[in-house]
């Protein structure tokens, strides 16, 4: 195994990138996180070494089974552990002695809850748990959080997260049931490649800071994706958002703004709250995008994962569907930071002759319905006219799945369309198929080739506002 | 059949319980609309006459077919026409005459467009198809539309729905697509029972008006759903509104908040469009709810068509995800007509005889985190706990799909717990089942048993919402 006979990664890259990992608290049977962590690991063929660790198992899924991480053979850089929390201190002193003996178990997450989320007695436990580790130099991801994974590596210490698309959204997240309902939402479709996740629950040791921070030069990931509770450090965490926003958008959602709502999150993960107008005025500052609904956050993340930045704000709204498309139009108008765009004359003419005499062009500016009248081809068509007029930014498209149509033709001929704009001058196009499930195969189509799509035309351009959002911020930190 | 023999429906009856429905258009071949609608009425086992009528056919579908509506024997008081526009005027021509030698035929839906929406010369086409129809004294839906439909009686003019789940919902709308995205959406997991569906298109004869005051006095419509993009009589149209609302919540999406909206749905129906602030306050005065999303509209509409009303705002989220919860009491906290409920002292007492040593209740009031250690009967044990409280008036559940639980295990103890209130004494209870498609079986036993589901925590907030604002419009409409 390549992992096992190079040089111990150095700081965070012990988190993402072990040459072997110790489960702590894995069992042989089934039903438990710490039968599932191990069974992940396989499933995402992890090319580390997988060691189980209990005192009371001698094989766990087909591996031997060590009474502690001191008998583990392998380079173990990485210990998950799944014990109780009082058990935690056990386990802390054992890594603590093995690093000590042997220079590798750098990097701990702890799963377990039952620390400073529960009050005093949980504290102290959490503070005696960082204390032992940070003394033996053990950096501590956790308690009470599903830990790290990274889709290129093939790693993941959650129980429920298998092998996913690798890609370049990393998420960060105070609370693990979040970052990993992103994930599972978008699977079935593949709506977004994984670079590395990290849910960092009560953050006794790593930072979301310092994670942020690390992932600004991480070469995979070309979004950040935080759900944020609270941190001590809040202003520098805005700092460094700042920093990386320079190069990659940093989307954050973030609970809090009611004082229950904080109350609600220092009961999750004891995390401190500040002020919520405090964060949101930092945030613009910093250029973060602050999504306002878990939704909202899903689809950003999505968009700056797969679609090229807007160069401008002009918007132009293509529908196959008026009633879609006058809500469509009625929400970029209704967004402060958009505009609908002004089609050129040479545009209006190449459209009229494309669309059949029941379409509607420019009324108002900046929108286009086919009509029901529409056929596949003539999506692409259009959709191409659109992105070759120099006063469009970008184009949102809005089709049904087609009652007498080819939904897949339809979705080949939007694809092509997008995909003939020049390397480097491509424009984003965000796809809306509305009627839910009912045309899966070209969102498939469309999502495999580097689009989004949405079920709503409010998400849709509401995504794009953040997109808008960001080129704009981004020219700012820049300058 | 009973159809045949009955007596004629009167009035806009006429487009709900035909006897006998002429599909004018329609054709052999698969493929077009002519085709699919006589295909759909075979599907929904519409227990009328269905006639096709085309000259250039003799069979469609098995059905004997006629060179025009002059020759179909059994009577027919509904007539579909799905011809082009120029030839909808022979066809009116035709209903006229036939009208007056038999007596039937007091109801045409016009499909085709190419009327108003396209220009002048199309609304003098219009004005004359409607000035033919209306001396014969037949109503005309349309055009530019899908038309009718009835889930209880098993008939569709539409040529993309099929037999439906009935239910208390019925629908009004501008827009075909809009209607049957909201249906189609809500299919797979039979989120919500159709009563009544009319898409209006132009709205040259029946407006949305008389529709929704038909359907005041509709005994299967629970709640109605409008999509409304203008319409000339808006006095009227509210001051119907609020009517219904002393019975039955009538949830309305209006796009056109912008200048350019408004020009959008003028082009897609030709409606006129008044200032959206005038709508909004006599919307509110009405007792109208508005959505504000299509989602919301949908989420709304579903809610009211099973849930009880609750009884006042204070609002318990119960939780087995600390991030989604987290975010739902602050979403809960930032709705200006909701509160957080205040749990007695008994209550607490109880909560705390279930749950893990883990859970956090009551941080903040009206807040209860179970965390990840909950088990399947937890979920219907803590949910009974709150809604005997009466200082409870609605529930928000939040959890995942469950990693070690059974999830139709947990869907049965959460089901059993809200139909364990007594009849007539029930309260709203929205259950969030974060995940995507990641827990269908549970969502589906969830909603086949009478309780809404949604993907997203604010979502089911803001219906909840909507939910309060109604039945406090209610009782000022009442008294």
């Amino acid at each position: 195994m390549a992992h096992a006979h190079g040089p111990a990664p150095e700081g965070l890259d012990a988190f993402f990138a072990p040459r072997g990992v110790a489960v702590v608290g894995a069992s042989a049977e089934p039903g438990g996180p710490g039968h599932q962590i191990v069974a992940q690991l396989q499933r995402t063929h992890y090319p580390g070494g997988i060691y189980p660790v209990n005192p009371r198992a001698t094989e766990v899924l087909g591996l031997p089974c060590y009474p502690s991480v001191l008998q583990v053979p392998g380079p173990v850089d990485l210990a998950v552990v799944v014990v109780p929390a009082a058990a935690c201190l056990v386990v802390a002193a054992q890594l603590a002695a093995r690093r000590h003996q042997r220079g590798d178990a750098a990097a701990a997450v702890v799963v377990s809850g039952g620390f400073a989320e529960v009050g005093d007695a949980g504290r102290q436990l959490q503070d005696q748990l960082v204390r032992t580790l940070r003394t033996a130099g053990i950096r501590l991801v956790g308690p009470n959080c599903v830990g790290v994974a990274d889709a290129h590596v093939g790693l993941t210490t959650s129980f429920d997260l298998g092998p996913y698309p690798a890609g370049g959204a990393s998420l960060l997240s105070q609370s693990g049931a979040f970052a990993m309902s992103f994930l599972q939402w978008a699977r079935p479709l593949e709506m977004v490649g994984l670079c590395k996740l990290a849910s960092v629950g009560n953050m006794a040791d790593v930072t979301l800071t310092e994670l942020l921070a690390y992932l600004a030069d991480d070469r995979c990931t070309r979004v950040v994706g935080v759900y944020l509770e609270g941190v001590a450090d809040a202003r520098a965490f805005v700092q460094t958002a700042a920093r990386v926003g320079r190069d990659k958008p940093v989307v954050v959602l973030k609970p809090g703004r009611t004082e229950q709502g904080a109350r609600a999150a220092h009961s999750h993960t004891g995390s401190v709250a500040s002020a919520d107008a405090i964060y949101d005025g930092a945030f613009r500052q910093a250029g973060v995008v602050r999504a306002r609904t878990v939704s909202e956050f899903y689809g950003a993340v999505r968009a700056f994962e797969r679609l090229p930045l807007p160069s401008g704000n002009r918007v132009a709204v293509l529908s196959a569907v008026g009633g879609p498309g006058t809500i469509c139009v009625d929400e970029v108008a209704a967004q402060p930071g958009l505009q609908l765009a002004h089609f050129s004359p040479r545009t209006r003419k190449r459209l009229g002759a494309v669309l059949s005499n029941l379409a509607a062009v420019g009324q108002p500016e900046g929108y286009v319905d086919m009509t029901g009248a529409v056929v596949a081809r003539t999506h692409g068509d259009a959709l191409r006219i659109l992105l070759e007029d120099e006063g469009v930014d970008a184009v949102v498209l809005l089709t049904p799945p087609p009652a007498f149509l080819d939904e897949e033709e339809v979705a080949r001929s939007v694809l092509q369309a997008y995909r003939d704009q020049p390397e480097g001058r491509r424009k984003p196009v965000l796809v809306v198929i509305t009627f839910g499930d009912a045309a899966l195969a070209a969102r498939r189509i469309l999502e495999k080739g580097g689009l989004c799509t949405f079920e709503f035309p409010e998400e849709a351009v509401r995504v794009l506002a953040r997109m808008v959002e960001y080129a704009r911020a981004r020219e700012r930190l820049r300058s």
